[in-house]
């Protein structure tokens, strides 16, 4: 099994290293040296292991979807119906209640921006897929058409994000956790009435 | 007049300096050192005519937002039709071309932060008020609470933004206008529809 190699277990030691300094940090606080440091390896070993920092941010972020993806499992399971608008609502509350216990994490995962020139990894852009794929399973029912639905799923879940990172970066008042599950209670509402009234049938 | 003041006349130049290094460069370009040089005058007074750097940030951002504001009454005037979800679509379609067009001041209305020891003055979130008041005004024949009015213009603000914002930071695939513009359509669509079905009447 390659996971027990040495090279595999030096990854995930820097890994878990990284997803520490993350929790407690943020973005700024990654760097090669520091790292390479805490897992007692040189720099070089480092950038022999991954690609470079970024490769490395993108593996932890990789972690915090894998996790936010496991919770959106439990969302679903645990909505309190089984309609569209109680699925699409659990799957917002449960975003917020993350990004607000896992706030420096989750910002990462939006802070963290690659160079002109660098593309994001094809893994990366799977693991994200996975999550929209949750929240696509919902849709199914509602919206037949496979672009649609991936429209839909991805418009969702921005919208979401947009309320919940507008409200815990301050930007037009002081954090109200109440206010905030508020707005997004009622935009994910109108929107699943409004989607289940066809308005997505249009062209 | 006290716009014809010599300490108004600096103020006004100062801010011009730091608009279109704004313009140009986004945020990290707008140093104190280098817009006081600009406007031939020394630091020290630059502090004397604005609080500090996050005061002179502000004011530009205010600029910012007068303009975006400027953009929302045409879009109201110009909506294709009178209805909410007709003025709600003209107002989202309008935010997305401003951020398309003005990305690095439109940036930086949300990348500026203020330590957490510092209030965003009152000014600014009255000129912030004046935008929502916008949106508010055309809920009102459908949302007759105050409350419920003014969490649905912020709710749908957010939502619209995060739409925006995930697609020009590309962080689920690379931009695309087309597509952006038709999930704006289907968020927005959905949720007016969504609003009018009476949804934010509930508790």
């Amino acid at each position: 099994m390659p996971e027990g190699g040495p090279r595999e277990k030096l990854k995930a030691r820097m890994l878990e290293i990284a997803e520490q300094i993350l929790a407690r940090e943020g973005l700024d606080g990654l760097q090669a040296r520091r790292i390479a440091a805490q897992a007692e390896c040189s720099v070089g070993t480092l950038y022999n292991v991954f690609r470079g920092l970024d490769d490395l941010i993108i593996h932890a972020n990789d972690r915090t979807l894998q996790r936010l993806g496991q919770t959106l499992v439990e969302a679903r399971d645990n909505a309190p119906d089984r309609s569209l608008e109680g699925v699409l609502l659990s799957f917002a509350r449960a975003y917020l209640a993350f990004a607000m216990e896992h706030t420096t994490p989750w910002r990462a995962l939006f802070e963290h921006r690659l160079s002109d020139s660098q593309q994001v990894p094809d893994w990366y852009r799977e693991r994200q897929a996975s999550l929209f794929a949750l929240v696509e399973e919902v849709l199914h029912g509602t919206l037949t058409d496979d672009l649609v639905r991936r429209r839909a799923a991805r418009a969702l879940f921005s919208a979401v994000h947009g309320i919940v990172a507008i409200a815990l970066d301050r930007k037009l008042s002081d954090f109200d956790a109440r206010e905030t599950d508020a707005q997004v209670r009622l935009v994910v509402a109108a929107a699943a009435r409004g989607l289940a009234a066809g308005i997505a049938s249009e062209p």
